[in-house]
Protein backbone atom coordinates (compact mmCIF):
# COMPACT_ATOMS: atom_id res chain seq x y z
CA UNK A 1 0.00 0.00 0.00
CA UNK A 2 2.14 2.59 1.12
CA UNK A 3 6.02 2.77 -0.35
CA UNK A 4 8.54 2.67 2.31
CA UNK A 5 11.43 3.53 -0.14
CA UNK A 6 9.88 7.32 0.13
CA UNK A 7 11.31 7.88 3.15
CA UNK A 8 15.01 7.31 4.42
CA UNK A 9 14.37 3.56 6.23
CA UNK A 10 17.24 3.42 9.13
CA UNK A 11 17.15 0.26 11.37
CA UNK A 12 15.31 0.64 14.84
CA UNK A 13 18.52 0.87 17.08
CA UNK A 14 20.37 -0.81 19.71
CA UNK A 15 19.07 -0.24 22.97
CA UNK A 16 20.44 -0.90 26.03
CA UNK A 17 19.47 -4.66 27.14
CA UNK A 18 17.65 -5.88 28.52
CA UNK A 19 14.66 -6.00 26.11
CA UNK A 20 12.44 -7.70 23.88
CA UNK A 21 12.86 -9.10 20.09
CA UNK A 22 9.36 -11.02 18.34
CA UNK A 23 10.85 -12.16 15.43
CA UNK A 24 8.05 -12.71 12.58
CA UNK A 25 9.17 -14.90 9.65
CA UNK A 26 6.82 -15.88 7.42
CA UNK A 27 6.39 -17.01 3.45
CA UNK A 28 2.71 -15.34 1.86
CA UNK A 29 0.35 -16.81 -0.18
CA UNK A 30 -0.62 -15.04 -3.40
CA UNK A 31 -3.66 -13.63 -1.93
CA UNK A 32 -2.74 -9.94 -1.44
CA UNK A 33 -5.75 -8.44 -1.06
CA UNK A 34 -5.96 -6.16 1.94
CA UNK A 35 -2.38 -7.17 3.27
CA UNK A 36 -1.15 -3.60 2.60
CA UNK A 37 -3.94 -1.57 4.34
CA UNK A 38 -3.85 -4.03 7.57
CA UNK A 39 0.19 -4.23 8.04
CA UNK A 40 -0.05 -0.35 7.84
CA UNK A 41 -2.90 -0.14 10.38
CA UNK A 42 -1.18 -2.87 12.47
CA UNK A 43 2.12 -0.14 12.48
CA UNK A 44 0.15 2.51 14.13
CA UNK A 45 -1.55 0.82 16.32
CA UNK A 46 1.78 -1.10 18.37
CA UNK A 47 2.61 2.34 18.36
CA UNK A 48 0.44 3.18 21.16
CA UNK A 49 1.96 0.09 23.17
CA UNK A 50 3.96 1.10 26.12
CA UNK A 51 7.51 0.27 25.96
CA UNK A 52 7.07 -0.38 22.41
CA UNK A 53 11.09 0.63 20.66
CA UNK A 54 10.35 0.12 17.20
CA UNK A 55 9.69 -2.35 14.56
CA UNK A 56 11.71 -3.34 11.28
CA UNK A 57 10.52 -5.07 8.16
CA UNK A 58 12.24 -6.57 5.28
CA UNK A 59 10.74 -8.27 2.27
CA UNK A 60 12.28 -10.24 -0.90
CA UNK A 61 10.54 -10.76 -3.73
CA UNK A 62 9.00 -13.67 -3.98
CA UNK A 63 10.40 -14.94 -0.54
CA UNK A 64 10.77 -14.38 2.92
CA UNK A 65 9.05 -11.95 4.85
CA UNK A 66 10.49 -10.78 7.88
CA UNK A 67 9.32 -7.82 11.15
CA UNK A 68 10.71 -7.74 13.89
CA UNK A 69 8.93 -5.44 16.57
CA UNK A 70 11.18 -4.62 19.97
CA UNK A 71 9.54 -3.86 23.24
CA UNK A 72 10.68 -3.00 26.35
CA UNK A 73 9.61 -5.66 28.72
CA UNK A 74 6.91 -8.58 28.33
CA UNK A 75 3.98 -6.78 28.99
CA UNK A 76 4.05 -4.80 26.48
CA UNK A 77 3.84 -7.65 24.31
CA UNK A 78 1.67 -9.36 25.97
CA UNK A 79 -0.54 -6.22 25.10
CA UNK A 80 0.15 -6.54 21.96
CA UNK A 81 -0.88 -9.87 21.42
CA UNK A 82 -4.09 -9.70 23.31
CA UNK A 83 -5.04 -6.37 21.68
CA UNK A 84 -8.58 -7.16 19.18
CA UNK A 85 -7.88 -5.15 16.28
CA UNK A 86 -4.68 -7.09 16.35
CA UNK A 87 -5.84 -10.51 17.03
CA UNK A 88 -8.39 -10.49 14.02
CA UNK A 89 -5.74 -9.43 12.14
CA UNK A 90 -3.54 -12.53 12.71
CA UNK A 91 -6.32 -15.00 12.47
CA UNK A 92 -7.12 -13.23 8.66
CA UNK A 93 -3.93 -13.61 8.07
CA UNK A 94 -3.29 -17.53 8.98
CA UNK A 95 -7.15 -17.88 7.16
CA UNK A 96 -5.71 -15.61 3.62
CA UNK A 97 -1.71 -14.13 3.58
CA UNK A 98 0.27 -16.64 5.29
CA UNK A 99 1.76 -20.12 3.86
CA UNK A 100 3.28 -20.90 7.06
CA UNK A 101 5.40 -18.52 9.75
CA UNK A 102 7.41 -19.04 12.71
CA UNK A 103 7.30 -16.38 16.19
CA UNK A 104 10.37 -16.27 18.52
CA UNK A 105 9.94 -14.29 21.24
CA UNK A 106 13.00 -12.91 22.56
CA UNK A 107 15.10 -11.08 25.11
CA UNK A 108 17.90 -8.83 24.09
CA UNK A 109 21.03 -9.30 25.86
CA UNK A 110 23.64 -7.72 24.18
CA UNK A 111 23.68 -5.24 21.06
CA UNK A 112 25.38 -2.37 19.25
CA UNK A 113 24.92 -0.35 16.02
CA UNK A 114 27.34 1.11 13.37
CA UNK A 115 26.98 3.92 11.60
CA UNK A 116 29.37 5.22 8.70
CA UNK A 117 30.92 8.22 9.59
CA UNK A 118 32.21 9.33 6.40
CA UNK A 119 28.70 10.97 5.82
CA UNK B 1 25.18 -13.92 -6.75
CA UNK B 2 22.59 -16.47 -6.44
CA UNK B 3 19.10 -16.88 -6.86
CA UNK B 4 17.30 -17.95 -3.56
CA UNK B 5 13.91 -18.25 -5.44
CA UNK B 6 15.33 -21.06 -6.84
CA UNK B 7 14.89 -22.98 -4.59
CA UNK B 8 11.60 -22.93 -1.51
CA UNK B 9 12.51 -20.96 1.17
CA UNK B 10 10.93 -21.48 4.04
CA UNK B 11 11.19 -19.87 7.77
CA UNK B 12 13.68 -21.72 10.23
CA UNK B 13 11.43 -23.76 12.36
CA UNK B 14 10.35 -22.85 16.02
CA UNK B 15 12.65 -24.54 18.12
CA UNK B 16 12.61 -26.04 21.31
CA UNK B 17 13.31 -22.87 23.90
CA UNK B 18 15.75 -21.29 24.85
CA UNK B 19 18.31 -20.68 22.23
CA UNK B 20 19.31 -17.66 21.07
CA UNK B 21 18.64 -15.38 17.69
CA UNK B 22 21.13 -13.17 16.19
CA UNK B 23 19.62 -10.34 14.18
CA UNK B 24 21.19 -8.25 12.09
CA UNK B 25 19.35 -5.28 10.41
CA UNK B 26 21.53 -3.02 7.81
CA UNK B 27 21.10 -0.75 5.25
CA UNK B 28 23.51 -1.28 2.72
CA UNK B 29 25.56 0.94 1.15
CA UNK B 30 25.36 1.63 -3.10
CA UNK B 31 28.59 -0.49 -3.17
CA UNK B 32 27.90 -4.30 -4.04
CA UNK B 33 31.28 -5.93 -5.17
CA UNK B 34 31.92 -8.50 -3.66
CA UNK B 35 28.93 -8.78 -1.37
CA UNK B 36 26.99 -11.81 -2.85
CA UNK B 37 30.13 -14.35 -2.63
CA UNK B 38 30.71 -13.13 0.67
CA UNK B 39 27.18 -13.54 1.78
CA UNK B 40 27.21 -17.09 -0.02
CA UNK B 41 30.51 -18.51 1.79
CA UNK B 42 29.44 -17.25 4.89
CA UNK B 43 25.98 -19.04 4.54
CA UNK B 44 28.38 -22.31 4.31
CA UNK B 45 30.79 -21.67 7.05
CA UNK B 46 28.28 -20.66 9.60
CA UNK B 47 26.82 -24.19 9.06
CA UNK B 48 29.62 -25.83 10.54
CA UNK B 49 29.28 -23.90 13.99
CA UNK B 50 28.20 -26.26 17.02
CA UNK B 51 25.05 -25.67 17.91
CA UNK B 52 23.85 -23.31 14.36
CA UNK B 53 19.63 -24.23 13.69
CA UNK B 54 19.40 -22.07 10.58
CA UNK B 55 19.64 -18.82 9.07
CA UNK B 56 16.76 -16.51 8.03
CA UNK B 57 16.92 -13.38 5.69
CA UNK B 58 15.08 -10.77 3.75
CA UNK B 59 16.15 -7.55 1.62
CA UNK B 60 13.45 -5.17 0.44
CA UNK B 61 14.88 -3.48 -2.93
CA UNK B 62 16.39 -0.43 -1.53
CA UNK B 63 15.72 -1.09 1.46
CA UNK B 64 16.45 -2.91 4.85
CA UNK B 65 18.33 -6.55 4.78
CA UNK B 66 17.41 -8.39 7.83
CA UNK B 67 19.48 -11.39 8.80
CA UNK B 68 18.86 -13.81 11.69
CA UNK B 69 20.84 -16.72 12.60
CA UNK B 70 19.62 -18.77 15.41
CA UNK B 71 21.75 -20.94 17.67
CA UNK B 72 21.44 -23.47 20.18
CA UNK B 73 23.37 -21.91 22.63
CA UNK B 74 25.72 -18.64 23.70
CA UNK B 75 29.01 -20.73 23.04
CA UNK B 76 28.15 -21.01 18.98
CA UNK B 77 27.58 -17.54 18.62
CA UNK B 78 31.11 -16.89 20.35
CA UNK B 79 32.64 -19.53 18.31
CA UNK B 80 31.14 -17.49 15.19
CA UNK B 81 31.76 -14.24 16.35
CA UNK B 82 35.38 -15.50 16.46
CA UNK B 83 36.08 -17.31 13.09
CA UNK B 84 38.82 -15.81 11.59
CA UNK B 85 37.19 -15.61 8.10
CA UNK B 86 33.77 -14.09 9.30
CA UNK B 87 36.21 -11.37 10.95
CA UNK B 88 37.61 -10.44 8.23
CA UNK B 89 34.42 -10.73 6.50
CA UNK B 90 32.70 -7.99 8.78
CA UNK B 91 35.79 -5.52 8.71
CA UNK B 92 35.36 -5.32 4.72
CA UNK B 93 31.64 -4.85 5.28
CA UNK B 94 31.84 -2.38 7.59
CA UNK B 95 34.65 -0.52 5.23
CA UNK B 96 32.81 -0.67 1.94
CA UNK B 97 28.99 -2.64 2.17
CA UNK B 98 26.80 -1.15 5.14
CA UNK B 99 25.72 2.29 5.76
CA UNK B 100 24.68 1.33 9.04
CA UNK B 101 23.24 -1.65 11.06
CA UNK B 102 22.28 -2.71 14.32
CA UNK B 103 23.04 -6.22 16.27
CA UNK B 104 20.83 -7.79 18.61
CA UNK B 105 21.87 -10.95 20.60
CA UNK B 106 18.73 -12.06 21.81
CA UNK B 107 17.57 -15.41 23.90
CA UNK B 108 14.43 -17.12 22.31
CA UNK B 109 12.01 -17.85 25.13
CA UNK B 110 8.54 -18.59 23.25
CA UNK B 111 8.37 -19.87 20.10
CA UNK B 112 5.77 -21.34 17.79
CA UNK B 113 5.18 -21.86 14.05
CA UNK B 114 2.34 -22.15 11.59
CA UNK B 115 1.50 -24.15 7.98
CA UNK B 116 -1.63 -23.87 6.19
CA UNK B 117 -3.16 -27.27 6.19
CA UNK B 118 -4.89 -27.01 2.96
CA UNK B 119 -1.66 -28.60 0.29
Amino acid sequence: MSDHRIAPVVPVAAHEPPYYAVVFTSLRTEEDTGYGATAERMGELVQHIPGFLGEDSARTPGGLSITIAYFRDLAGIEQWRQNAEHREAKEHGRAHWYERYSLHIARVEHSHGFQRADR
